[in-house]
Order: structure tokens, then sequence, then C-alpha cells
């Protein structure tokens, strides 16, 4: 059996969000990855090289192939073929978002780069944060670049997609918290083990009506007032620095 | 004018290491980041939209070119095509890195993403280091996905690629920092405002060699202990995180 040329073109199809929509799938490559979300998603398909299959007798989809490294070099998303290609279902998603109180919880106002969305999922499973609300601006989690950039977490850390004002509304005193030029240092200001951390758009920042919601400015001090320097750090290294500084308040 | 067939030949040429050692030179590209560089680099050539130069009467290089939308295509690494596309001459590099008592450096060890890498220039940057010791299998600077994630830093922080064991020893009682699983809780460990932060590769981490050299063990706590969550930290988010605790150091 091997890797057919209508196989091939459905794997590639699911490069765009309309089919991976229509098809409710999404596309994972690389043994370690595929492996890992076998662990918690269906799999409706895999090929892979037929020594991995030798190799991992676990793998187990609704339909399995032996493929050459040809074959995987025609279907892939990456630069170089990965030994297994696996299109999983997408997990069913949840109608309303978990509650915002007694948790941590970011939201993704608008992050654009696939691979800062899903560098930001690996950053919060990391540190225990099981929720992200998205905006419906920030890029689809089913997107390759954002399933590679995850390392798997996609599948561990909750996700909604909705309108920010209106999902963050109404939640009396929870803390919201954003970055801001102008905030408090978070190097000394108390932080809480529950509330929602609002993460900008790469040029943009933080929409005006997501703005006019939070109530903790924070801030990252970086480089000497007055040196010449980098205007902003990467929001995923941002976020990374947040929810250390979070998750330290806990420990 | 326009872009040569020639022009867009060499341009494209400078993706590989060899011919941007050969030509001593790297590509940029983008309005913003090309004027950024323009301030500390000298520009061997530069290509833009007539709209661009008209904008921008500050950009100065040893030979401009107006070019259309469809040169500036053929001849970009990027998805899209930018509005400006210029190659720089390679600032001279240092015979020997800055001393490295009084001051934070970083040592990348055999971190092999360019993206990362020019994340970590900027993640840096941001936070007042100067310096950066690259293991030589560690991405070059120059690689033009390297150049655009910098944002501009690869001006401002100085790097030198070398054997990270040589540099590293002979350094007396100077801490040298690594991260490691079985290190200490970086959110409680008194820090030094002098001394090495060794960053490893993102699948390997850091080299025996290095390792042997390193006299501060410390780790990011992040999930509960027991829980499934994200073996390890992307390189560049784990850079944040150190580099945000040490500077919280010195506030």
């Amino acid at each position: 059996m091997s890797l057919s040329k209508n196989r091939i073109k459905y794997i590639r199809s699911l490069k765009e969000k309309k089919f991976r929509n229509e098809h409710r799938t999404f596309v994972a490559e690389g043994a370690k990855l595929v492996s890992d979300l076998l662990a918690t998603c269906r799999c409706q398909f895999l090929a892979a090289l037929p020594e991995i299959l030798a190799a991992y007798p676990g793998m187990k989809a609704d339909e399995m192939v032996a493929a050459s490294e040809g074959e995987l070099a025609k279907a892939t998303f990456l630069k170089t073929a990965p030994q297994v290609i696996a299109v999983f279902y997408q997990p069913d998603l949840a109608d309303k978002p978990l509650p915002l109180h007694g948790r941590l919880t970011l939201a993704l106002d608008g992050v654009q780069d696939p691979g800062n969305v899903g560098t930001i999922i690996r950053i919060a499973d990391w540190f225990g944060i099981d929720q992200i609300l998205c905006s419906p601006e920030t890029a689809d989690i089913y997107n390759p670049k954002t399933v590679q950039a995850s390392m798997g977490a996609i599948a561990r850390v909750r996700t909604f997609y909705g309108q920010l004002p209106s999902l963050l509304s109404g939640q009396g005193d929870l803390p919201l918290y954003g970055t801001f030029l102008e905030g408090a240092s978070i190097y000394s200001e108390p932080l809480t083990t529950e509330g929602v951390i609002v993460l900008g758009s790469e040029g943009k920042g933080i929409s005006e009506a997501t703005e006019r919601l939070i109530n903790r400015r924070l801030f990252i001090p970086g480089h000497p007032a007055g040196e010449v320097a980098s205007e902003s750090l990467n929001v995923a290294a941002a976020a990374a620095v947040v929810c250390a500084f979070f998750r330290r308040t806990k420990a």
C-alpha cells in the first residue's frame, strides 16, 4: 500500500482553513508530535515510512499506510520530509469557555502569526495554564504551523474563539491583565492566581474595545531607560515572561 | 532604473552562508527593519518602490534603485514582497569577545533554528544584554530569517562565534549559568549581575563539554509536578524568562 495522489491532494488541501473546517480535520507531522497527539486525538489517516510503522506498533489510526520518502516529500508542509504525516479529527469544541474565576486564562487579541500562536500554546501548557481565549482575528490553532510549533500542547490546552470584549465583560472584579508601556513593573507588582492575561497582536497591540475592560496594567522592564534598543518583545517572548511571573506567585 | 536580473540573482544568492561570507554582506527586508539597520550598518545596495524612496528621503545606500512590486517579489525571501530590500555590509567582527566579567552575556550552544537565534538577539537587546557568544553549530546571525526575527537588534548586540568550552574556561569564579531539569528554581535562586547564561540546542540541550564548565544550574518551574504537559519550553521562550529574572535582579 502506498500514499495515493488523492491522499496527497487531501493532505495538502488542509493547509487552507476552509478545507480544515469542511472536513473538521488537521495535519500533524513527525513521529514525536504524531505520537503525542495519538494519546488524545482520533486519527483519521496516517502515512509513515515502513520502518516507523514497525518501530511504533502503538500507532493507531482509522486508516494507515506505509509510504515512501518521495511520497511523504510530496505531501509535507515542512522543508524536510518527515517520517510520519497524520490527519487528525479536530476535537469537539466546547460551546462556551471554562469559568474565568478560579483559574488563569490567556486571551490572544489578534495574534496573527501561526507560529507565535503555537509557541504560546506550548508556553501555556508548560506553565499549567489550561485555557486560551482567541479573538476571531487570531491565527487558527489548526494551521499546520501552529500545530507544529505547539509540540502537542494543542491537545491539552483548551482554546475558545470568540469576541474578547463579550467574553471578558461582566466578570465582576476578576483581574484582567494586559501589558502596556506605562504599566506597573511585573518584577514587583503583586499578581493574582486567577484572572485573564490579554496578549495583543504583533503589530497593533491590544484592541481598544478589549483595552477598556483591562483593570490591571503590567509592564516588562527591559533595557535601561534612554538606551537605544528593541522597541518591544516578540509576543511569544512576552507571554513566556508574564506566565513565569504568574507561576512564581503560585509557587 | 530598475532592479536588474543580475541584482535579483545576487540578492537571492545571499540566502547561502557561503555567498554571504564571500561578499561579507547580508540581506534585510521591509521599510522598518531597513531603516533601523541604516542607522548603524553601511548599505551596499537598496531597492524600493518609488513611493518608499520618496517617503524615506533619509535612506542612504552606496547604490539605490527604484523597483517594481514584481521585481521585489522575485528577489524576496519572504512570502509577501516587501516594499524595500537592502543588502548591508556585515559589520567587522571583533577578534575577541568583550570581557565576561562585569556584564551579563548569553551563550548559544548549538541553537540551530535561525528564527530562534533572531528572536533571542531581540530578547537580549530588550533586556540590555550586549553580547552573545555562539558555538560554531549555532545558526548564522546573517541568515535572512535571523535578520528578520531580530528586528534590527543584530546591529546593537555584539555576537562572537567560537568554541564555547575555550571561550568560557579560565574565568575564575565567574557564574556560568545553564538551565537543567534538576536545577534550582529561578523564582527563588539569588541571581548575579555578571556572568554567562548558556542556552542549549532545541533538540539536544547543552553539550557535555560546555556543561562541565557550568557552575550554577537553574530550572524554570512550569506545570504542577505529575501533570501531563509540554516537556520543555521553546529555547527562545526560556531565554526570555531567564533574561527577565536576571533583569529583575538589577532593578
